[in-house]
């Protein structure tokens, strides 16, 4: 073993021991000179190995970075291959299914992308709220400024720096759930008719406001590691009067991706060439398992065309019902349909946000629960591999609770959870996550608990039947093929 | 003084001394020939003076019920005659200033329709808050049903009995507030450029969701004590191809008439004939003075096709931003655009609201607010007549806080805004609540507060600026004559 590579494996154990944590910076090259009393060549030669195998990555005048545990043993999806034309967006009645199955209390919902609500660091939010009431009867009551709570929009003009942003409080407007942000944002910069291009796959949530606001989705070829293809983006660009981009670029739902850098500044400058608004949705951003988060879309928007979107129900919780838009150009559109969609968001859970996150609630409650779940992603990626037929292919989120799960050709996943839901188990189905009802093949699962033995024990029993329908659908296939 | 003469008079000095309430059922005719030691006839003749005078209204097989305080000295507003052709709703300006203007802490707020929220039979709403919140974080932190909580929808539809509905819980979707129900349901039904019908003057908040959703209101001229006038609805649907008619039939805001129950029948069929829905706003028909409150439209309709929307805004308090739609037929499209606007509602809250109501919270305190805003209208009613120059009209509201007031036509309720807002204080000004840009010399006031002398104080000085401005709109239309 030559020098430089004793060097990099001791720093790659230190990094396995959590020695050195993803996202933090590793020692300087002179540091590390001095300590493995090394030259500084071989110090370099050390951490060019360690990129190569993508333990470390090189930020320019900063420095080197622990990355995400470097690719595992698991295969990823690929590349989507939705259709490439303008689509009408199905899919409802899928989607409401999936709703209304996940409001049992005894299913095991490994469908819904709800975050642990069970949390230590979350506690003070409910004792906040319960102090706000007492002490301020009249404004918890009171309706809220149209634009949102001024202190909440203080704090998360605060948040918003680590992503990057520089924003005036009043660059931004409290929402009810980044539901209302996304779709308010539609609605202010299309027409019923107009086409909107998404990734894809894609949540389903801004596909159906998609649906409801009566435009076509163009659903772009997917990269899970990378995003968006801006390739296949500048084709459709070229070949379509699309009016706006809808997109989710970090810690993606349903496949957990965050676009490079790069791919995030030649998609606005592709937007500016073609004079569109991009509706961007953070909501897993500052989950992100990388230390700092990295920069949203929105960060590197000088001209106000990004609308971004996010809200604190993955961080938080969603029932609080607190979301908020960025919506740059659009603002004022932004707040006329805010107005008309809900008038203003509910003042208490506001107030109370506001107030933790000045406390330093949330800075401590995200970090914690970003480490939480970059563990249990691991556990559960090991499940799946143990437990899924063969031929199953894992995404590998870079933040976030949610895994992106493509099985054999052979399996229908909706008809795998209509197996499942009278066991009390629940998946999200991949075709809810399309307009064109693709990734049949697909589900989306949460890793949001604590890794416990009932999950284990649910994620076998998927990897099981799954198997079994496939086996089944291969033989009816084979038997149809002998007639 | 005949001698039936005499026993009315008894019977209205009882009325006038609260001893008979308002909406109470009078003693029957035998009771009224007994105790007074007159013939039945004699007593039939009392009643039907007492009927005459406005004091008692008969109910067929029920018997005389005591009337709101017949009508004031005060004239009523003429029927509105607003512009007799589809409109595109403007004014999106003005309602963004008199929100802003009204945030302000300060400000004697006479232009909002906010209830009062001080009162000690509000109190035990925060104190369930507070207990829900450390007895189960796990529910109050989590989405609820896109439906809405079942325990609400239970006590919603049992409060709705009191309207005359019988509903199942599940005809029943909560929203975020009564507007994400109007917003919602007005999408329901239309697809933009379609006309809507609407009762005029019209709460700004449902225009705005008309201008939003690319609809042109037709606004049918409306009279300040029976509501929407019939004749000119039947006319209107004769010649344009309305798809929805949109209206707030009980307590109206902002003219505060209940339409007569025999209206309500007749707008039902009509609608039936041409096959229309009706999107009925009926927030504040539980704050209705006459006890049981006036039957909602609903619960005439026997096919499914009125929008029922209502919320807690008015009968508790509007930063809870909790309300209800009861679709009928159109049930599904409203789940889906509810999903698509905002996921679902806030979850303590509707807890909290279903527990307070289970508890006769509810009861308790709407009762309270109704005798309480009855005496602060006889009040105000008064401060108007003392202090608004000559020619002033005044509409005598059915129920909730709510006052229309009609100037001379030289006024301009804008341009008195901008005078009154330095000085603190704040009306709604008419053109609000027209799509064309109508009633530019009225205004809407509230009389929320218990009556004290600061509002007083702020609505001789709304008078005297009012008169000021008319003798100087005067003097100018007399000098460019003279010129
Ligand atoms: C990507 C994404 N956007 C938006 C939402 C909706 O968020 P909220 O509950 O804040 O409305 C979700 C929730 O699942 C989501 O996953
Ligand atoms: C007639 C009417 N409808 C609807 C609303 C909106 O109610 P909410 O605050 O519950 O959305 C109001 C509020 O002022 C109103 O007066």
């Amino acid at each position: 073993m030559k020098l430089y590579e004793q060097v990099a494996d001791a720093i790659a154990a230190r990094i396995d021991q959590s020695y050195y944590q993803v996202g933090e910076k590793l020692p300087s090259i002179r540091a590390i000179s001095q300590a493995h009393g090394v030259s500084i060549s071989t110090a370099q030669e050390a951490y060019r190995l360690l990129e190569e195998q993508g333990r470390a990555e090189v930020r320019p005048k900063s420095g080197f970075y622990v990355l995400a545990q470097s690719k595992s043993p698991q295969q990823l999806p690929d590349l989507s291959r939705p259709a490439q034309r303008p689509m009408e967006v199905s899919q409802w009645e899928d989607v409401l299914e999936l709703l209304c199955a996940n409001t049992n209390r005894e299913m095991i919902q490994l469908g819904r992308a709800i975050p642990e609500l069970g949390a230590a660091t979350l506690k003070p939010l409910s004792r906040i709220m319960a102090d706000l009431n007492r002490q301020d009867p009249l404004a918890t009551l009171n309706y809220e400024h149209l634009r949102g709570s001024d202190n909440l929009r203080l704090q998360i003009a605060r948040l918003m720096v680590d992503a990057g942003c520089v924003l005036h409080p009043d660059d931004i407007v409290t929402t009810t759930g980044c539901q209302e942000a996304i779709s308010t944002s539609l609605r202010a910069v299309t027409e019923p008719g107009d086409i909107v291009a998404v990734d894809s796959p894609s949540f389903y949530g801004s596909m159906q406001a998609v649906k409801a606001q009566g435009l076509k989705a163009l659903e772009i070829p997917t990269h899970p590691e990378t995003g968006i293809s801006l390739e296949a983006l500048e084709l459709a660009l070229e070949q379509w009067p699309i009016k706006a981009i809808q997109i989710t670029p970090t810690c993606n739902n349903p496949l957990g991706y965050t676009m490079p850098e790069a791919n995030k500044k030649r998609l606005l400058a592709m937007t500016k060439r073609y004079d569109l608004p991009i509706i961007e949705d953070d909501i897993y951003g500052d989950l992100a398992y990388q230390a700092p988060r990295p920069p949203a879309l929105k960060s590197f928007d000088t001209e106000g065309r990004v609308l971004y979107c996010s809200s604190f129900s993955k961080t938080l919780a969603p029932g609080l019902r607190v979301g908020w838009c960025a919506p740059g150009r659009y603002l004022n559109q932004v707040i006329h349909m805010k107005y008309v969609v809900t008038a203003s968001t509910a003042t208490l859970p506001q107030m109370a946000i506001a107030e933790f996150i000045a406390q330093g609630g949330y800075e401590r409650h995200v970090r914690k629960m970003r480490a939480q779940y970059q563990q249990s992603r691991d556990v559960m990626i090991g499940w799946i591999e143990k437990y899924f037929p063969a031929g199953t292919k894992i995404s590998y989120p870079h933040g976030g609770f949610l895994l992106w799960v493509e099985l054999p050709s052979e399996l229908d996943t909706s008809e795998l959870n209509e197996y499942l839901i009278p066991e009390n188990i629940c998946i999200a189905p991949g075709v809810l996550f399309s307009a064109s009802g693709k990734y049949q093949n697909c589900m989306r699962l949460n890793f949001t608990d604590p890794p416990n033995a009932k999950n284990e024990a649910a994620v076998e029993r998927v990897g099981e039947l799954a198997a079994q329908l496939i086996t089944e659908q291969k033989a009816t296939l084979n038997g149809t093929k002998r007639v």
